[in-house]
């Protein structure tokens, strides 16, 4: 189909199309958005703040998030709860987390999960340096909220028996498995019905 | 929710979520896709895709589209028949066209349509330039395939007139309107209906 289109619009669908979530038809019709301008600033903008972040966007020392200083906002906010530390996959899971307004402690990402098939292991999502962090006195409790997939559940498992062993004061917590809001049960599976029922509170 | 979000990250998102079909959600998935290797490469990489892309993507002479000579590959082709003009609105409208493999003819791309609204009158549309077009001696027929909507329908209209007032001598026909291929009479709306039987043909 796009074989009379230019080798620049071309490449650039192609790239833009290895981005998540667009595929090679969207990725052809934002190429020609970015060029349909005369002056084309829409798309010098887009290529300024794309190598601008590439350039400035460096990782917390502390928990690891994608940020622009030494410290990210959220350790560095001193109304945050500094006892608590929700361990999370991505920068993105961290903003859901963050979304939901029901969290005001700290965070520590680990930037993946364990996966033996992608040859990721304990080294590769930070394990030492959450160790180290859990040293601090002020830490009570360490929230896992990595996915409940098999490689995040493995993850949490890994992470928690590292926890106890090396921090054995230290409350382990798994975010909550049930019934989604807004959900009838009627169309929930079965599996979160079970871990639904299995974790069911007083009324 | 992305109150936490480093400024050129959320910046970032922003630009991104302003192109066509990105909500703000994907756009912050893909800020945080860009960011996430180590050595950033892909986002440097398509940052310079973009950058070269509008450097040197330009009009052809031609026909208008997109390319990056004096003339596009689809007028510089021996190949393709000079005798017939497509009126495309975009050039992702021509890469439909080329996509049906049902063409070998020229085109000429308007870069949008008449629109009272948005103020773009015969001049942004380069009507001046598709006149003086079809002045060449080898032009028999002129394809109208601008979208069927109300402007659509006005723009293809106006350059019907234009094209009978001043080359009389050329054949003007618009695409056919109709049933759409693989689709369940039963599902397709009345005007689509309503046209299928007024176009309808010998079997």
């Amino acid at each position: 189909m796009a074989n009379s289109l230019s080798p620049r619009i071309r490449k650039l669908s192609e790239a833009l199309s290895r981005l998540p979530g667009i595929g090679p038809l969207s990725a052809q019709r934002i190429a020609f958005h970015l060029l349909s301008g005369e002056d084309r600033s829409e798309a010098r903008e887009l290529a300024h703040l794309i190598e601008d972040a590439a350039d400035s966007v460096r990782h917390c020392e502390l928990c690891n998030t994608l940020c622009e200083d030494t410290l990210c906002s959220t350790c560095s906010d001193p109304k945050r709860e500094r006892d608590k530390i929700c361990v999370v996959e991505s920068p993105a899971d961290q903003q859901v987390i963050e979304g939901s307004l029901a969290y005001r402690g700290l965070y520590f990402v680990l930037g993946g999960r364990l996966s033996p098939v992608e040859d990721r292991g304990p080294e590769e999502i930070g394990l030492e340096k959450l160790m180290k962090r859990l040293e601090a006195e002020e830490v009570k409790e360490v929230i896992l909220a990595t996915s409940f997939t098999a490689e995040g559940d493995a993850t949490a498992h890994y992470i928690a028996l590292a926890a106890a062993r090396h921090h054995p004061g230290i409350r382990v917590t798994r975010l909550a498995r049930g019934i989604p809001a807004g959900i009838e049960l009627e169309y929930t599976d079965v599996a979160t019905v079970a871990h639904a029922l299995l974790g069911r509170r007083e009324a």
